[in-house]
């Protein structure tokens, strides 16, 4: 089973994939947890570029073909091997991160966001997807308690991140059957049930 | 005027497009010369990732996309606005360079192909393409000769580097209003004169 997690920063996705690789694991599941941009070692690489707050003159295009690059690797070096293998992949973050970031956010087109992730995945789709809903407000108060600084996409513009969120919110509905919606208000444990038991109506194996 | 070389390493294309940035210079033309991948501060980033020998295990598709990438990032950042004021673009590798490898030579299909290509130029295209042949038993020749030890992209197979070498002289029939076949083993200011005719047919501010 293929389990994706989305969301703006500090929403709280990478708690709760960790949650959840933690809950498996403890069941005696096989399971793996992965991140993007990243989870190889040139992936890793890839992600040092996307982040690096030098890097201010990229443009939106070069990031996706990056994210996407970066992407390909993830999918066929350690993603489909371990599919393949019946282990539960948990992804921090996959292709609705383009969709959502590049596509509502850095206004490249729909049909090119949607014509790459295809390409870059070879056609592989998350069996589940929970997208962790906070809005901007609540991320610059976290963001702000937890004193952390900001990477290159970090850095981009309020109005940026509201069409993110946006792009986030109109794909749970577009794709109802996949991407469920979270409200990442609640607390943590709130959150976690709320996950499990979406997963255990789809799956007894969780 | 936007003037693209190709070939495999150590064809001689590299030191054809330097000299033809010289006499364009020395005529006083406004002129600048780039290389693929490469040429902006993030393409030279990914081009160290593409070319380092630790990254052995990169699927095809993930260096067709880095490859394109950084090909995006020099159109926008560096090749259109420089047309855009006039200038001559020699650029040393372009999407012909995906075409011959990750397509003929990784075996990439071509759709897949033609349609990133498009994607990561805008529909930008060369308005002349010199490809210079040589074949392998040459390339392993000069390498033997000059002592050059090989990159990631170099050290793969010979019979890769047949199919890119069968794909430049396909392309060269195929696009032959714009992809000129040079003969690679005739002599440096040989090949400098014969793509000196060439373009002087096709702008006379050559």
């Amino acid at each position: 089973m293929f389990i994706t997690f989305e969301g703006i920063d500090l929403s709280g996705k990478s708690t709760q994939a960790k949650l959840l690789y933690q809950h498996l694991k403890k069941s005696g599941k096989k399971a793996i947890l992965v991140r993007e941009p990243g989870g190889t070692q040139i992936s890793e690489k890839i992600r040092d570029i996307l982040l690096d707050k030098k890097h201010s003159k990229m443009f939106s295009l070069t990031e996706f073909l990056l994210f996407s690059a970066s992407r390909q690797q993830l999918t066929e070096e350690v993603i489909k091997p371990h599919l393949k293998k019946g282990y539960f992949v948990i992804c921090d973050r996959y292709y609705d991160s383009s969709t959502a970031y590049q596509g509502y956010g850095g206004q490249v087109d729909m049909k090119t966001i949607l014509t790459v992730n295809k390409i870059a995945t070879n056609g592989l789709k998350p069996d589940i997807t929970f997208f962790i809903d906070i809005d901007m407000k609540e991320s610059a108060a976290r963001r702000k308690s937890m004193g952390k600084t900001k990477d290159r996409m970090e850095q981009k513009k309020i109005k940026y991140f509201n069409q993110v969120i946006g792009g986030y919110r109109s794909l749970s509905k577009q794709y109802c059957w996949r991407v469920k919606l979270i409200d990442g208000k609640k607390n943590i444990d709130e959150i976690q049930n709320d996950i499990l038991n979406i997963l255990k109506k789809k799956s007894k194996h969780v």
